[in-house]
């Protein structure tokens, strides 16, 4: 099969490095670009010590820059790049007719108002925001990723909630106004920046919750959720940081609006995710560790009958599922390729 | 000061190695044994290499016997003991007239029905229930301990959950039935026992709930809860293991009753946490890692202002405010001394 | 290509969980049978989460026992056993014309009276010894493995110090009395066993030298360095219990024989291991999290200018490299496929 | 007791935490400043979550300055400070009689050119050299310390390789030029600075060697041992980094020279560190959880008969016997207190 010509731009992150990694096995990819301003210059394989010795260990970081990613041919184009930021490469690359697999929160939002009240600054392009699909492919579904030229990937925290969540507000399952998220991610999830709260030292044997009440991914989290209600849906949503380095559980107590059971809720996400490849429900309480490395998502729920609430769970693993992977799902599935080329 | 003759019973585990350590140096007390099956005929400082050079460090581990732990001249016997042996011990030592602190569960619970319920088995010593103090110190108050001869030491995930909690049912100032709570818990309070889900391969790189969603310590917690609010209260709580050594946080979401808002939490907070030397409210978000290795509970508050809900926030020592150090305290207050004693 | 039909005795533990996950990915292999004592009659995707949905989740674990694999039509057995116990199975098989590939110490050791000094018991099955290959592909080398039937494949310490200093020994580039190993392990290395010392608050925040100054596999180490150096080779071996899950380093300090610097070093090695696939000779000290879940191990040489000593550092995965990945290279070549198939 | 004014500059990293911490619960001090350029204006317990609600808490951090210094009336200053820079403060402080206890490498060479050779620039205030004291008191004596104006105390790798090595040398029990040295350091050793290397997902699950071989401490290192063994001493030292927060071991590899086992090291420890506080000798191998938090070093040694030679192990704490506990000793000494004040 002919191969489609690739880049990766931010590709010295932590989110840059796995679609890096998982692209350069892709049986349909050819990456012919990474940039990375501090990395310029040097071989994937000197940047990335795994990479050494494989078949692309040898191409160059080279510096970020629109007119040198469309002179590379690449057809597509991963940006694992800081908000705002990424819509400076978005904008030009669209107009040049290059699809964009956006891993930022740049295109996630439909309203550049509420972009402007989360994230504090005007939305660097709005006239893009109409053209982007929220490629969260098992809520999104296939047809709207299919040919898309631009794709506003959502990061591990909407992905660890949306999923279990959706299918029960389409049916109206449980109660919009009950939902209490609590959330736990891995400190990788802050990217490769020198910042003293993410070192070792201040991350080993500490537990800490952070940036409650209004996390800036609730906008995006409260916009999928009330699209799927038909109303509009707040939610309480706190995360935490643990010391691990890649995984992502939720937890999420919901009231059931009819005193549906945790076997309904199992069943609508059984319908919904028939056939979709990285939905796993598990018969246990889901670990991170088991899936740490993959694109799975694993769900469970369970009934509180004393309180008559029902909990639901998600593991994930932030780098994957949380982002690389889950752009390069999404990515197959605008190519028409099997959703889970590159990613078994 | 005259010294009171103590012993530790179970002192081998991760509670009993906190107690013993933490008593080997409070200035009114004399250790006068420790027991253990498993360390019976080793020292201190060989069991312990920490306490080795210690001024304690040859008192010998003896096999636990009620009837040596009389002829020790033990006034006051803590208990780290699973639930069901502690009573085998504390009944015919209370008989004798001897002090018991017990840090197992089997007392903490004023319904003989309401154990056999979560604990799946008949109360061991139901006559001793009455006697029992819960013995939580900024919950109970001072007076309830002091002189009191069967104290009831609460553990690590009720002391998280009680001390933000009470004050704020006692003033109803929160909604009984809209109370959800998420924990997370180091491995050390999973004990010093060889299982496999507690080796190091299983947990480092490891998030996971489990328990839910009928915990153990629901009991005593909602039964403590119920107490301040006048009604019963039943609440969702979710613990999880995480990769840690020690430390417990706890977040919690409640609905006020009347649009009380973080500020009033504090000020319940303050008032009834006056003159109490472990209890901190912090204007950050509490972090286990401030709180390790010290009898200290730090507390916050946050307005939810999108869902008018509030958030709740605690940290601790899962060994020393959550088993250890709250035992000493309690200990400490019975005996009318200062509750810092062998504490900071 | 017609597939080999395998089994995995011993599947449950971590190298028998690494060899079942990499083996049922294996283009040229047919898992027909896994067995665990204790997981008998659950399946594959039951006891190890990570491996639900895949293709083999759905594989039984079964009882171990010698007929039921011979009646299986395995051709090819891996046992991931404990040393003493794996002969009891090999020693059937090859009588029954079945290949085996064990990754326990049974059949390392050409002496049996060697294997009792350091197991401090009689060997097993002495007769076998004789037709056993050392299954190290970069020392032994692809001929010696091709159609083997009994393959003794070595764990993760005589790996990491055998592929560094073996090339060095053959060229009599250094003294072979000087020879100064100091090794870090993760605790997987350990085994999936409920011992207190393997506890993650045992482990965690512990670093600890153990099995100094005579570890068991020194027997292995000396044996292999002896038979490249034409002359008995003595050495001091220190390894060290540190809290990573995976991973393995070794630093290794010899005396050059004529001053031979670093340069020479690396010539040896990249002679010896031309057209291999799993050494890296890497320009950066090597680190264990560059090659963890992979097959590689990473070599670099300084020069101690001070001393006029050599250093060597190796690293590899303890899971992979230094266990179930090297059976799988080593029976990949002894049936003349490729090394890499189902590694990469 | 009339309590010593004094100060730390460079409080804000983790010496500086945990000599602020200790001093401030020190019977005889009174702690009068703290600096830090990026603290300054903040209070201890803003900074130091873990001390609110202590004493000290409300001390506030001011900008560095020598004549804010010697304006707060501090007899004593604390400098944990870059290397370089300790200087700077250390000369004017000296002139206006102030004592001072250096943390940082500034004044523990006595050659000002060996000093060039190692940190690669001119030695900032050689005059000052030969007033210093090399301040590890189980090596330099009581003597050396009492009334000493300015102490340049041993960070984390030469104490713990001096200590098991001096008494050997002393006694020229092992050959000077056979010191093979391998050691495990925590994080927290590289300081609170924002560089990538150091952040958790960098360093949890990775095992590295670093610096090897020619790690600035050496100069320091071979400059006592020289001094021990009356003659000209270079050694291999290789440095590991480890994902632990705290903790160092080092294991040494020497020859002895008529044979002697590992009882004649244990009795010239003995020996030479009868009345010490914080060195024990210990029946396991050293590991350092039991140290963690403490002042104390562990050793312990054991023979290689298979080799000859004899190994030796260390363990301790590199911010309390490595850094601050150490500084505090030393002047506890310098003022002939106990040298355990403050520290037990």
């Amino acid at each position: 099969m002919h191969k489609v010509k690739s880049a990766v731009v931010g590709a010295s992150g932590y989110s840059g490095e796995e679609l890096v990694a998982l692209l350069s096995r892709h049986a349909h990819v050819e990456l012919v670009a990474v940039t990375s301003r501090q990395a310029a210059g040097k071989s994937l394989g000197e940047v990335f010590p795994r990479m050494a010795g494989s078949a692309s260990s040898g191409l160059k970081f080279t510096e970020p820059s629109v007119d040198a990613l469309i002179a590379s041919g690449a057809a597509a184009v991963f940006l694992a790049l800081p908000h705002g930021l990424a819509a400076e490469f978005a904008a030009p690359l669209r107009k040049a007719g290059v699809q964009v697999i956006d891993l930022s929160a740049d295109f996630r939002l439909k309203s550049a108002e509420v972009f402007a009240e989360f994230y504090g600054e005007k939305h660097p392009a709005p006239a893009l925001l109409a053209d982007s699909v929220y490629a969260l492919p098992e809520i999104c579904g296939d047809a709207a990723l299919q040919g898309a030229g631009l794709l506003a990937c959502p990061g591990c925290y909407p992905t660890s909630i949306l999923v279990p969540l959706v299918p029960l507000l389409r049916r109206k399952l449980i109660a919009p106004d009950s939902i209490v998220i609590n959330s736990l991610s891995g400190v990788s999830g802050a990217g490769r920046k020198a910042d003293i709260p993410f070192l070792f030292a201040e991350c080993n044997e500490s537990l800490r919750a952070y940036g409650a009440p209004k996390h800036r991914h609730l906008s995006e989290i409260e916009q999928e959720l009330s699209s799927a209600a038909g109303e509009k849906v707040t939610v309480n949503f706190t995360p935490h940081l643990v010391p691990v380095t890649r995984g992502m559980i939720s937890t999420i107590v919901v009231q059931p609006v009819h005193g549906e059971d945790a076997k309904a809720v199992e069943k609508a996400w059984a319908d919904d995710y028939r056939g979709r490849s990285f939905v796993r429900i598990v018969p246990h309480l889901p670990d991170s560790k088991h899936v740490t490395s993959t694109n799975y998502i694993d769900l469970a729920a369970r009934d509180d009958a004393r309180t008559g609430r029902l909990l639901l769970f998600s593991a994930l693993d932030n780098l994957v599922k949380g982002a690389a992977g889950q752009a390069i799902q999404a990515f197959n599935i605008s190519r028409n390729w099997d959703e889970r080329t590159g990613l078994s």
